[in-house]
């Protein structure tokens, strides 16, 4: 039986004036042989920071992946990296995430990854929400009105 | 417009005397910090050989999956890992799986890999057909069939 | 310029009573098809908690790397692992984490995930410490004495 | 002892006409809950293409890595992802990798990943060659070489 450790919390970060900040460390796993973070493991971090930003915002994924009639996800469409400064094991970094922009069907996201006061790497991701047949759908009313809210 | 290039397909490695090689080449993605390929990406490679061998054997796991009454997937129930010596950057390694027993509703797997004539990592890996709601399922007869003629 | 968020930073879990607690959340990144978390991905949640409960407990990791003379890391050697149930997208989960032997070269870890009072993987993990050249070297006495210390 | 398997090699694709062609399949690791390839793993079938076309046309990134007195490794500054059409489960996928230009110290690859005659992915990555204390540096003449007769 596991005893309660009430206030361990999976941290989701915060939204402080429509900005999402994520803290996160980065363990072996991100890394590769050449010492730094494997270039491809940003875009987790960054998917970890929409996630949690659209939790926050009250935008629940898993109901819209399973609703019976009408199953829907969000998939990246496009995405643009810059990587300015490598990320290293056990480095604590930041994900900065702010909504750039939302269509009937799509949202852009700005995103950043800093160390300190070191910008390491900007994106900018845009995303298609997709019904279980892989054909684009309209974002579903409530979903559209949260995030037009949250705008930068 | 793509070239037609018919000789080049997926390797999907071969069964010889009811065991399946598969050759596989260590990326950047697969390793870490440390110089050599992160623990749990051997199971990555494992998968990859338990796949390809299920293929070839003539196991569909994508129709078994989208069966509108019937769906399940394999899902890991127990794994142990030995590591021997470790794989490095652009190494070829093998995997080597060989099909060790079946039961009405489980495969277990033995798995090597190796570099050369250097075993690098040994494993055992023990899978339970389950449906859709997670439960466990029995093997439809015609894949219980085709596996039980693969046990060494 | 990022605006500070002093209150922000990573989740390195906590210990009570020598057992290491790490929350975390189940992203798009660790599941696959079949819906659940992707075996080898345990190990990546495991493998937070070891570096975690490390770091708490006054062990630098980066700092044994990175010594001049005598560079170190830990590598696992041996892991067993059981897959009770399957953890989902957006879970919330608990890895537990206790020490369980320290040899000379070798330390043996008890690792658990739970989903409230659910318990999803039971594992145990061996790793031994290796020099740059792979081989086997002695713990360093100050780290040898802070893992005496928190054996279950 | 493993028995000799001699025609099996990992496969590192072909080059044809400046542009190389590398299949793959999609194996479980590299699928989401979404039923589809997960985004950032579109970035590690690119890096295989990246890295087999490299070793085709006679760069050993192993050896500039261990170089003593000048190690070096690619490190991308810049991608660009464009996804048209998602990848499934056991897809036989082509990666299709094309040399845009080279500098003193960079080098742009322009890439595609295909189904058949479908295209998938179209992306654009830069990558420059940097070393060991992360600062970029140029290319060796011997490389520069090699890459410039590789323009597509």
């Amino acid at each position: 039986m596991m005893p309660d450790i009430p206030e361990l919390k999976a941290g989701a970060g915060q939204i402080v004036d429509k900005v999402h900040y994520l803290p996160l460390r980065v363990y072996y796993e991100d890394t590769d042989v050449g010492g730094i973070v494997y270039y491809a493991n940003y875009l987790k971090f960054m998917e970890r920071g929409r996630s949690d930003m659209l939790r926050l915002a009250g935008v629940d994924q898993t109901a819209m992946m399973q609703d019976q009639d009408n199953g829907m996800v969000f998939a990246v469409r496009h995405c643009t990296v810059d990587y300015l400064k490598p990320a290293r094991f056990e480095d604590e970094i930041m994900v900065r995430t702010r909504l750039a922009g939302v269509t009937a069907a799509t949202l852009t996201m700005g995103q950043e990854i800093w160390r300190g006061d070191e910008c390491l790497t900007v994106a900018s991701v845009k995303a298609a929400v997709v019904g279980r047949n892989g054909r684009p759908c309209r974002l579903p009313p409530q979903i559209s009105h949260i995030l037009k809210a949250l705008i930068f």
